[in-house]
């Protein structure tokens, strides 16, 4: 079979005009989920689905389906998705590249007046970040079961707004029921989020599997008291607590090397005031790691490290785990997909395992799923600096297309 | 000349009951700076005051000021003063008890029908804690010309909200002009905020100077990136920097013992959400110490802490300077006077420092001021369980009576 080749020009000036929207002054985009930038970057990709000739729906939680009817139209569709929410510090490409990738598919079918036998969707998820509402890959979590429509709408922000008055403010509280209903395939590309494929100098990394990650809320208790008169000795500090605990997890990534991962990047302290020792601050924070039982022993190594740093600080510290993915295997006939795929178009390809969670991660266990990367060229995501150059977008883009017209006709 | 005695439980009821106006279930009160309760509570003030035949008037930063004429209407009054405003977790003591205690000397004048020569005034500050609008000593610092008017009315809160935007929900943006009068003197009683006077046993402490404190943001910058893939050798995390920068400032108070005293209380991350590695963090921080060059000394400390830490963490670290106090060295006659006064009584007495600024603080270079203390029975403020006893509370409303008399006749 004969490969096509999408429109690189034109996915790249797609994606460049959505990224405008929440665009940083740095070349970063904030368009945290739900926002009124969210809400003007779904109307324009709803316009553009819809100008390439599909049929948009919006369901409970906001995601938003663009179809393409194939022939046999009561078949279950080959579904692309990715999401357009980004983290306060995002870039253009995390995310949106998966959807405008998804789009420039959808384009180069309608240019070639190709039909397919099942039908195609394209989904924008709604809120797979979790930066402005926890927890993250939200509305694929919702739409797989694997978290309620309830729960999701009852999520609030920082200042106390529902995910449901949120998306009722920007106009995407949809009608259609979310899920219960079958997909043949789903597939998302996305931008690696480090720096092994431009290392490796491979311009497909193919997703076997993931870290295994736990993520925890360590909430350290001391006792507020005035932080003049109150003596050193006397103080029972939560922040100097939940600062030794961040040191910790620090060393605790380091020390498994380029196979470690740890972080500590969310705090809310109580209160948090410049006259007042903290009586509580509960610190956000995970472990990650390839091996399962590695990534299990850092666990235990950080339960270790609370106590004695209780002991030492003159705090309590109580460690709850409040979510945690992987390890999960792909799906070995759609890794065999992508990488025939990518071998028939000539890109040089390796394995890769997802560090973060993804919205194909819920899917993987709803249907044959494929996710893969391609590069970053600044090997840095979650960034002003996050960049994949016009040709790394088309090489994925190429991919993309090839693999769903195999699945769909 | 016979001392005076005040009515002890006409006090503490009086106390108590402004005390449930923010009150918590923990026997504490949060009532910030011009919230809703700061309003209701400066509301019942302004009412007692009237009931014990005062005239009230409101200047343009808010501060409050009762009035009771004296036969010399023209002379410069002598002014009692504390403020109404608590930290998030605070108690009913600190600021209120101050007022409280000039409310029920008022009282006592007037149920004994006793003239002055000299007007009496008894002042409730703006905004010292400075927790809800940094800085703290507002009203006060506005008054004595330390601080212009224009500057602590854009002051704005988490939220954006400004102070004069606050103080005109609340009603108390008054029209008199704020300063520009002399006082013959002014007085204030606090609570002790730590444990010495409890520890020592003496029923009052005479402030005759205070620690020399220096206040800093340490500035934390690193960059962002995602929490995942990014490579633990490859971060530059401003939270494991600010992290490591708290517990230097921790060990250098520390390293002074009952003397030193440096805080890190407060904390701002740019971005603060689970998925990001935080490229900004900033830490607001200080070191106090009764010796002036001691105190340099532990700011020498914290500075070779910075670079040493942004080196280790790859991070770059700006401290900077916004506020400082002390050491003042408080009147020699006012000081006496207390002294005496509280001999008078039969109080046992000691001299003390005081390590947090007060309203008295600002006062002191403005007209002759007296700060005094009462002990504080647990030894801890702002906290629920700031607490100290009504017996605690007569004596040093007692001092005060019998000292404004003498200032004023």
């Amino acid at each position: 079979m004969s490969m096509l080749r999408v429109n690189g020009d034109r996915l790249w000036s797609t994606l460049m005009e959505l990224g405008a929207i929440g665009g940083t002054p740095g070349g970063g985009c904030r368009r945290l989920a739900l926002s009124e930038e969210d809400g003007r970057a779904r109307d324009l990709f709803r316009r553009w689905a819809e100008e390439a000739g599909c049929t948009v729906t919006v369901d409970g939680i906001g995601n938003i389906f663009a179809r393409r009817e194939g022939t046999e139209r009561a078949a279950a569709p080959v579904v692309i998705g990715s999401h357009l929410d980004t983290v306060p510090t995002g870039g253009k490409f995390d995310g949106a590249y998966g959807v405008m990738a998804g789009l420039e598919a959808l384009r180069c079918l309608r240019d070639r007046g190709l039909e397919t036998r099942l039908p195609i969707e394209l989904v924008a998820w709604t809120n797979e970040e979790g930066a402005r509402f926890s927890p993250m890959t939200m509305g694929s979590s919702v739409f797989t079961g694997d978290m309620t429509l309830d729960f999701a709408l009852s999520r609030q922000d920082p200042s106390g707004l529902s995910v449901g008055e949120a998306l009722k403010r920007i106009g995407y509280a949809g009608e259609t029921p979310v899920g219960g209903r079958p997909f043949t395939a789903y597939l998302e590309v996305h931008v690696e989020q480090g720096p092994l494929l431009k290392e490796g100098g491979e311009r497909i990394g193919v997703v076997t599997g993931s870290f295994k990650a736990r993520y925890f809320v360590a909430t350290v208790k001391g006792q507020a008291a005035h932080v003049g008169p109150t003596l050193m000795e006397q103080r029972h500090d939560a922040m100097v607590g939940a600062a030794a605990l961040t040191l910790e997890i620090d060393r605790i990534g380091r020390s498994r090397g380029r196979d470690g991962r740890s972080n500590a990047p969310y705090l809310e302290l109580d209160p948090n005031v410049r006259g007042v020792i903290p009586q509580e601050v509960r610190l956000s924070c995970d472990v990650r790691h390839p091996d399962a039982g590695e990534a299990l022993a850092m666990e235990t190594e950080l339960r270790e490290a609370c106590r004695r740093i209780a002991a030492e600080r003159g705090v309590s510290i109580a460690l709850d785990q409040y979510f945690e993915f992987g390890p999960i295997n792909c799906d070995g006939a759609m890794c065999a997909l992508i990488r025939d795929t990518a071998k028939g178009l000539g890109f040089s390809q390796r394995d890769i395992l997802t560090v973060a969670s993804h919205d194909a991660v819920p899917m993987m266990d709803y249907c044959p799923s494929a996710l893969f990367f391609v590069p970053s060229d600044t090997g840095i995501s979650h960034s002003e600096r996050e960049y994949s150059t016009p040709e790394q977008c088309q090489d994925g883009a190429d991919v993309l297309l090839n693999a769903v017209l195999k699945l769909a006709s």
